[in-house]
């Protein structure tokens, strides 16, 4: 009988813990980089009341106040602002639709907010993605293809939709001008897929994932799915990630560093996300 | 007369232009960097009511909205919150005391916001330096004598005053628990002499300065010195720097990333600031 249990559990413990291991390729013990004039883009757009923005936010990022002027001699400015959390170029902590999830100020940096860059370019002739399609798993087979390597542990994927371009025309980035939470329906723009969100995360072990609209989820979802799979996996996740194209036109491989302001508790912040490409291709 | 003016440009040329070209060190043509578990030191407080923070300023970061709980079957957390640009961790634009100087948004990643980091540690036998104090000449001229090595252009330089372990201690780290402009005259921590600031741009072309302490003017400064010499330089100030304990306990040599919010014409943002470490001394 203790055999058996013994059996039992060993095989229980070979079926739930070792998915992660066998199926992702060992971390890298560290990250090269060089930092020059030339090679890093920025892939954050300026926050300002003209971003586009999920319609169930009552307001966009706002000054509340802009001081300028002399104090006595002195020349100053100093402004105040408020804004959702989920505004501009920001990240979704795994604490956004996961209860347990962690807040903002701790997702690991290494790990998660500093990784091997990787670009899912689904852009096709030129033409960005429909509206309502979905990054499938076979997209990312493909994408590994001709990459000639598989994403690895801790690897920060961005997929390219073509979307960014249009982020400060509201009607054309995600399908309406309407604002308040009657425009829900009327929203379109293309997302991830939850079986790939949860391939990703089984089988490639990723650190974080970015996408060129709103929400890693497309406009037509109703379950949340790729949100939810990924802040249960501790994966963090960026919206309207800005100049993926900047990023195609200069080469395959590179990292990306995507540093949010750190709020206590925070589901999500502003983040500045950059990209130190490797070499021009 | 031809002759003449050619000589006399030739000379005008020679004595402006160049001082920056001659004093400063060329700056490195890349900033080699490697990212691991054990090389990246968080140098950013996190972001809530308890920061200390320049009594000026009507009232601290906040959150305006806190929703957490169920859409249906999904559980989100989603917040809203407001904030003076110049709260927590955060960088100084050049417009900030300069009419003419480069908001935020334009404020160069390379050259200014990543670089070679120089940690100038002001402690004496583990005492923080004293409230009225300022960090001289000397003191930098002595820390690259210790350092061998001069501070080269592009250089980033952190003033470590120990004020950063009493952060969350208004009365310790900044002299008195009141708020609002009738503070000011009995605040009391230590800068950066604004003399020091001119040498430091002008001798050493830095690209960017950070102290851990809630302004680089010291608190008795009537003329916010260091603040103008910088903003007029095009230098960013990162100002409530946390942790350069740990830079100090690691090593010397270190890059510094620091990324701030991208807001539009802003002239403070809050700024994501690590130190990625070169190798274990």
């Amino acid at each position: 009988m203790k055999v058996a249990i013994a059996v039992f559990l060993h095989a229980a413990v070979a079926l739930a813990a070792p998915s992660r291991k066998t199926k992702c390729r060992p971390a890298a013990p560290g990250l090269p980089m060089v930092v020059r004039e030339d090679n890093v883009i920025d892939l954050t757009h300026e926050f300002n009341e003209n971003n586009s923005y999920y319609p169930s936010h009552p307001y966009p990022f706002q000054f509340t106040e802009k001081l300028a002027g002399k104090l006595g001699n002195l020349f100053f400015r100093n402004n105040y602002y408020r804004q959702p959390e989920h505004f501009g170029t920001h990240i979704d902590a795994p604490n956004h639709f996961f209860k347990d999830g962690v807040p903002i100020q701790k997702v690991r940096i290494t790990g998660h907010l500093i990784g091997e860059g990787y670009l899912i370019n689904m852009k096709k002739n030129g033409e960005r993605l429909g509206a309502d399609s979905l990054v499938t798993i076979e997209d990312i087979r493909k994408f590994e293809k001709e990459y000639r390597g598989r994403i690895r542990t801790g690897g920060i994927v961005l997929i390219y939709t073509g979307y960014g371009e249009q982020f400060y025309n509201r009607e054309v980035y995600m399908g309406t001008n309407m604002t308040g939470l009657e425009a829900i329906p009327f929203l379109h723009f293309p997302g991830l897929d939850p079986k790939a969100a949860d391939w990703l995360i089984t089988n490639r072990c990723i650190g974080a994932i970015g996408i060129d609209t709103v929400s890693i989820d497309y406009a037509r979802a109703t379950d949340a799915g790729s949100h939810i799979y990924l802040s249960r996996a501790g994966v963090p996740i960026f919206e309207n990630v800005a100049h993926p194209d900047k990023v195609a036109e200069y080469g395959k491989k590179f990292k990306v560093i995507a540093l949010p302001q750190k709020i206590t508790d925070g589901s999500g912040a502003p983040t500045r996300i950059i990209a130190v490409m490797n070499r021009k291709e």
